[in-house]
């Protein structure tokens, strides 16, 4: 950030315009530069131009920055499934709220990239993303029950849907090619179908 | 235990005749009784009539008593898939590594139902088992590429064996029924063929 927007931003007090965002970006640049353990969150928010205050007016703690996402996430498929139409095979409502999400995280790439460097430096936040992942699976085999879909076809179906979408984003973040998300999570359960198929 | 059986032992000095069993079936009655977070190596050590040096002798720490078997399933899993005959398809050598260990599984389904109470009860222990189940998956995948399986089949088809393991197995525990657990791998992984044809 340049001195300028530091200076902009103290002269207008306690409104800081995308404290957020900022506190995001100099976090994860610390994260990266120093490892995520060895980061404090007095040098973030010293690194964004901004007080510990504001950081804990957004974050709980350092480990959020990187993880705030995942409620809202969880939510968005949650709301994408509830109105798929009555009609859609569960699978295919899956795939569509995933593709959706996929859609959105789209737009986030080169934070996504930054977040996925970090994390797979440490086991501890290794941990975090599974526990994640396990709560939106359950997520959206709640979602599909109230949907009237029956264990265990529920539960294998949700867990399938997130097997698609972990490996589809593991593909996109580490495959140079001009696909984006949505069309990676497509592949990813075509190539599910085919492996379940036995080809 | 007895206490014939308890001085028996004290009487065989330092050979004691299924230390590791008896370690583990304590621990899992204290587990139970008082919540694993309360429950120290010293008790688990008395309620089996054995030291704190024995017990040390067998596990890290009281979290081990519970994941000790991990290693040697994720052997058994690896070996047995390195094993399949070439013509297999990736599913179906998947499938039968997970029907084998299953099998071995069934002949311990007492402990494996406390062992599931206890888990279920404490978050910490959900997350380990958590990672228990990726490593698995991960090294499930690398025994497919082993046997000349591209990514991202590979690692589609070892999350969806996981997947198929995991819902099986909760059905194991929780539904009284005469199947044993081969039979409910075997289940699930029709109905995650089922669901993914979109049936």
């Amino acid at each position: 950030m340049s001195v300028a927007a530091i200076n902009y931003d103290l002269s207008m007090g306690r409104w800081e315009p995308d404290a957020r965002g900022r506190l995001e970006q100099a976090a994860l640049a610390l994260y990266a530069e120093r490892g995520f353990e060895q980061t404090t969150v007095a040098e973030i928010a010293k690194r964004a131009g901004l007080t510990e205050r504001t950081f804990f007016r957004y974050f709980a703690d350092k480990r959020e920055v990187l993880f705030w996402g995942a409620g809202s996430l969880q939510e968005f498929l949650v709301g994408t499934l509830a109105s798929a139409p009555d009609s859609a095979a569960p699978i295919d409502a899956v795939a569509a709220a995933l593709e959706a999400a996929g859609a959105l995280l789209q737009e986030r790439r080169e934070f996504s990239l930054k977040r996925q460097a970090v994390i797979a430096a440490n086991t501890g936040l290794q941990e975090r993303e599974l526990i994640k992942l396990a709560s939106l699976a359950s997520a959206m085999a709640e979602a599909l029950r109230r949907r009237g879909v029956r264990d265990p076809a529920a539960s294998l179906t949700a867990e399938a849907g997130i097997a698609v979408f972990r490996i589809a984003f593991d593909r996109w973040i580490n495959e140079s090619s001009q696909r984006d998300l949505p069309q990676f999570i497509r592949e990813s359960l075509d190539d599910l179908k085919a492996v379940t198929a036995g080809r």
